[in-house]
């Protein structure tokens, strides 16, 4: 259905028109809450660097107009009369998805973020009722309630916003890859959006944390107050030598094309990377080493529903929230052209409810 | 030491004295029978496509002149006094590797196989005593008995002789990753020496199995004589489309440099690949088809004893042997050459025994 059919919800968000084109006002419309869905007042929404991809559709997938945003967290100001856990006036958080089929094997298994019918937020497929899909960066969602989280009442809002993409995108390949406990030594490439928060996640969870970066000025920042256990200088061969086969596993969060060699050097016998942010272009994988240390490379993509909820409530447990920069809606171009430039510690998250 | 310092044990075998040369008969000398060590005379020696690796120093590691042979098959005619399971006539097998430190953690996890002081049964750096380790392609091998494997009498032992890296190389991927078991459906790529006993194994385990290949003309030998449940020609992109999705997990067998982005796509989600083959040049790993299927890819390199004496109880129990061609030892030059052509089916296996 095109974007000019008229829904009964109205709203306002910033959309791109054309590839890399700058965001401006835009208004849409969207379906009406149903049974089963709640509508929310827009608070805050994160920039995520896959907000950069998709605006520039660089992935060949975006539909235009695109209003991107996916780390959203609101307040319920509405409720269909079949949900469930959520009332008017509660604090939720949205992250990637805003649908699945809910009968596939992944759907059946708690990780819809698998489900090869799944909705994206925004700029994918259209939904299932033909609308296409607006994220965050707008004032108005309507959303299956089963698709929101509740976000507990110590953590602050917009500190919160990015967990529902960056902050789960860590967490759950360090739970499912059993990178979660005490005596395990994990390895954080990239001292980002995305690293910065696995640390905190990490060390929460017991387990020792080594900070990999290509910025010798970040160890300062790692370790004192980030509180990594070490930090090594991914492209200091010394370094990287003398932590030769220390690490169980690692996580790498960084998205441009890099060498896996020094990486999968750092690896114990069986250990994993679990790459998680998204080089467009092939990585080169040298096999020896994988087979002669019996190690491996995973891929992992956000988490399912209940292990967003699961993570939103270990983060209050443990006070961790993003280190976030809040900016105004109409900041939000210079903003994406910041965060191209890796400037940003470590967040934006645009103040939608005050500035919209 | 150097292989011209004279040890008690005579020995006769043949050898390569320079990188890509031919072979021909050499004498050496090892050790007397250590306490724990057994003295075999070898019967038949498999062809493994390493042993032209090694031959070629394609890994730049072989030490020269180099005995190849990691796949034998022996009687024992002398044991030391500290031994426990050998008595003289006994028929056991060697692999790959034939000393390790025996206090590491893989060592104390049963996977001397990635023991980081392993020594390995030919070509590599001398062993501990400073003696320079010489393959099966020879008349008589002292070894220390925990590196040994008892062959079950009902298992010829011609065919068996592979399974001692063949066999064990895709037995312990099946096990460590869950793919043996009904239910479960395997990939299998390339049908050689490897690929031809992995449908064997994952067949005698129960699991369904889709052999992989680039040669149409394997299909029925697939098929009809190894039992395989179906098969895919890895080049036709309208036979892989209509698998996408189906694997649990693929052991990949190939050696040369190939295409993974279509493995990938048979995979269902967190399907992992298996890749025993050593290409000797970096592979493309395309990281999105990775991450938005949670997928994995793993090294394994053969397998620790305690595993491959359950290996060659198990191939003893399900009539499990590799499908050899039988030749003299003189014929070795031309079954190499044959060999790296892929000139075979499935296994070379030299009959040390009557032709040396």
């Amino acid at each position: 259905m095109s974007p000019e059919l008229e829904h009964p919800q109205k709203a306002i968000g910033w959309a791109a028109r054309v590839p890399c084109g700058v965001l401006s006002p835009f208004k849409f419309s969207g379906r009406a809450t149903g049974d089963k869905d709640v509508k929310l007042k827009v608070l805050y929404c994160g920039i995520c660097h896959t907000d950069i991809h998709n605006i520039r559709n660089d992935w060949g997938v975006t539909t235009f107009p695109v209003v991107p945003g996916h780390e959203i967290v609101g307040e319920v100001i509405e409720v269909g009369s079949g949900t469930e856990k959520t009332k008017v006036g509660d604090r939720v958080g949205m992250g990637c998805l805003i649908g699945s089929c809910g009968t596939c094997h992944s759907c059946l298994h708690h990780e819809e973020n698998y489900c090869p019918d799944m909705v994206l937020t925004y700029g994918g497929r259209p939904y299932y009722d033909g609308s296409t899909t607006y994220g965050g960066y707008s004032d108005i969602m309507v959303v299956e309630e089963r698709f929101t989280v509740l976000i507990p009442d110590s953590l602050p809002l917009a500190g919160a916003a990015p967990l529902l993409c960056a902050g789960i995108t860590v967490y759950s390949p360090l739970r499912f890859h059993g990178l979660d406990k005490p005596g395990v030594h994990v390895g954080l490439v990239g001292l980002g959006g995305l690293g910065h928060v696995a640390v905190k996640f990490a060390k929460a969870m017991g387990a020792r944390v080594t900070v990999i970066s290509s910025s010798p000025e970040k160890r300062e920042e790692a370790l004192t107050r980030l509180g990594a256990d070490s930090f090594l200088v991914s492209t200091d061969m010394s370094q990287i030598q003398a932590a030769t086969g220390t690490l169980d596993g690692i996580i790498d969060t960084v998205s441009a094309v890099h060498s896996l060699l020094p990486l999968i050097s750092l690896l114990k016998t069986r250990g994993k990377i679990i790459v998680v942010g998204a080089p467009d272009k092939p990585l080169q994988l040298p096999m020896l080493p994988m087979i002669f240390g019996a190690k491996g490379i995973y891929g992992s993509c956000v988490g399912g529903m209940k292990e967003t909820q699961e993570m939103m409530d270990f983060a209050a447990k443990h006070n961790i929230t993003t280190d976030i920069e809040l900016v105004p809606m109409d900041y939000v171009n210079t903003a994406l052209d910041r965060l191209a430039k890796g400037d940003v510690k470590y967040r934006f998250v645009i103040d939608v409810g005050n500035t919209l």
